[in-house]
């Protein structure tokens, strides 16, 4: 067996042996098959697909290329969600908690940091003063045991496949391939080995699958690896063309979520965190979708969902106040305000260029290692398809680092497209 | 402009201009771009394609990333020719002398050494006893303005990009590309940069193209390059489905080409020698084709031909004498005849593995640096179609390193495929 001769099955089409794609992660892994070849291989992937069984055989190669967590110290059945990254999406935070309100279900939980123009739930919780997200297996599993939820950073330990063959081809121009995506994501989370996976791929601007149909194709990609490693698996496509939510930013969706759980907050998000969590809950055994769509709502309204993650937030040595008042979040020391420029109907939101607008504020970081800062970021005044009077304020932006607001201000205003109400014409 | 982007152009089937392609090859050639960028681009390549501009585009950046010879100082009219490559070509040492026997044409030539299968020409001259391949610029237009004819090997100072490139290509399953073989071959021949080009496009079991189709869409591709960069260029088609005439190995094939200007040999190889040399002297305008055909026969029929080669040989420091008896070649230790096992009449020669069954004689090299026996080979007792008594010589093996000749024999006797004269049938 030879890399050469792998690579050139898949740039003919030719479908690899399981024994084949484990020499290959292996290889790669171990540094024995260089990056060039990998490379090479990648480029053959993205333009020549994977089939589905080759897309399992990548996905458990990577998984076993690292350690893979033992969960049976966890006495409830747990559930693990994946959302494929979006702009404001804020959802981890609230329908974790709102799922382990219900009676014998835990949601361990792994998240990522941000890069570029979607943020990241590590970075979001790091705003929270005081918050661990570095921590070891047996506090994580306390902490689950006793609150029923938990979110840490991805282990070092974890798929170390995933973590080089990622890097690789963000330099390569190769990132952009459904059985790839699919294996990099599943590989995690069968490493992670929750019982249950809800997997919430996102389509639209905001996204990386830009139309329903690759949504779609990922998901069903995504539950095949899934069911073929014997976990309970489902997919919902979600639409990611809008951002979920009011606020972008750090602390400021760390507000919402709050707000949200507190009853403050209904709404697209309310709906989309409902739906969620009624999955999650189905998956797990607690009833019918409709049943487990009033525990969600009731884990809610009830409070219990809030309880939970002040809870969690306290064991994670955070500042666990900020759940009953989100003003000792990180406040920013300069903000400003859009205008609408005359009446007008919000007829579309560019989520992608927001959270450019939002990175060009400081909440996000373009290369690793960046500093963020955890108080920048957007807060929408309108939903889609509201109308907005003039000169009522459209959207303000805040920034702890950047005084000048020029650049991002322009971006902003140009990801709302309205249609002035007056003329009838689109601008 | 950034590696990343002209990746993802040629993933997406977008062309590159000509400045992107300057910076893909420039900034790899320096080193700025790493191998795991160039090779997935390469693999795009292949399975994309490139545009005929790309391609020009992509040769030229290759040609100009090392020295551009100055052919000026060679008086009469300079034509290159290049082969595929193929098993038993030694039309270089015959049609080179030939064309130079004509008044007012040089034939300056640098070649390469074999790799695989295919030998090089650079391995069979040094065949000869003292014959010189590492000439310095200088001395081969010296050797040409006086003979009309020089074989030199590559210089390392001549498209260092194509060097790096192909070494890439042969570890990343990145070869078997139409634009990615003519920029490699035409940049070559570019920078030894001869007023006009022959291009000897070779098909069948011993080439790189295994169909006409390819071999065509290659010949037709070089040409427009060779045009678009101002050179008279001329792609024609032959078949090397058989190996050209009854000779491969190194030393055995500079005895054919000496025989053949000696006025011994005929048949496909002789007809294919001349058809290449009345293309070279119509290309450089010395008539049409049909008088180019006659003057060609005659620089072989009058003995000029071998005399310039000899001269040639003899300025390169090499023992001329083998002009006049070849049995001053390197002669080999061992021999093993291979009959025919009954009366048989030869209707395939499978090329490749003959050129497979020779470098297990010693013949070849598998990986670079590898020594070389030069009197190993193979001595075809037949031509297809002909028909052969049983017991009567099939061919002989040769080798002076490789005593035990079963596994060469085995492969070299797979290679013939005939038919029973008695029965019929295929064996």
């Amino acid at each position: 067996m030879n890399a050469v001769d792998i690579i050139n099955k898949t740039k003919r089409k030719l479908q690899l042996t399981e024994d084949e794609m484990k020499y290959l992660v292996n290889g790669y892994t171990s540094g024995e098959i260089p990056d060039y070849q990998m490379s090479a291989w990648l480029m053959a992937v993205c333009l020549n697909g994977l089939t589905e069984e080759e897309t399992v055989a990548l996905t458990l190669a990577m998984r076993d290329s690292g350690d893979i967590l033992d969960l049976s110290c966890i006495e409830k059945i747990t559930v693990d969600k994946h959302s494929t990254g979006g702009v404001g999406d804020k959802t981890s935070m609230i329908i974790g908690p709102a799922a382990a309100a219900v009676c014998g279900v835990a949601v361990p939980k792994m998240s990522g940091r941000g890069l570029g123009h979607t943020g990241g739930t590590i970075d979001k919780l790091e705003s929270i003063s005081g918050y661990r997200v570095d921590v070891e297996f047996d506090e994580f599993a306390d902490i689950v045991n006793k609150t029923g939820f938990s979110i840490i950073s991805q282990s070092g330990q974890l798929c170390p496949a995933d973590k080089k063959i990622y890097a690789l081809r963000n330099s390569t121009g190769t990132v952009d391939s459904i059985p790839l995506i699919c294996a990099s994501i599943m590989s995690k989370k069968l490493a992670l080995n929750a019982d249950c996976l809800l997997l919430d791929v996102k389509w639209g601007s905001g996204a990386f699958m830009k139309t329903p149909e690759d949504a779609e194709r990922l998901g069903a990609l995504m539950e095949k690896v899934g069911n073929a490693a014997g976990k309970k698996c489902r997919a919902i496509i979600t639409d990611m063309n809008t951002p979920l939510g009011c606020c972008i930013g750090n602390s400021l969706e760390i507000k919402e979520a709050v707000e949200l759980l507190q009853g403050k907050v209904k709404g697209r998000l309310y709906d989309i965190c409902i739906e969620l969590t009624a999955n999650m809950l189905e998956l797990a055994g607690k009833g019918t979708i409709s049943e487990c769509t009033a525990m969600a709502k009731e884990a809610i309204a009830s409070g219990k969902a809030l309880e939970i993650l002040k809870e969690t937030i306290e064991m994670q040595g955070g500042d666990s106040r900020v759940c009953d008042d989100t003003s000792l979040l990180p406040q920013a020391k300069y903000s400003h305000v859009i205008y609408a420029p005359f009446d007008v109907e919000i007829v579309s939101v560019n989520a992608e260029e927001l959270g450019m607008a939002s990175l060009l504020l400081g909440a996000g970081r373009i290369s690793k290692d960046e500093e963020i800062d955890y108080a920048a970021g957007i807060v929408l005044e309108f939903e889609l398809g509201d109308k907005i009077s003039m000169d009522a304020p459209l959207m303000t932006l805040y920034s702890d680092t950047v005084s000048d607001f020029s650049e991002a201000a322009l971006r902003a205003y140009h990801a709302v497209g309205f249609r002035t109400l007056t003329e009838g014409a689109l601008t």
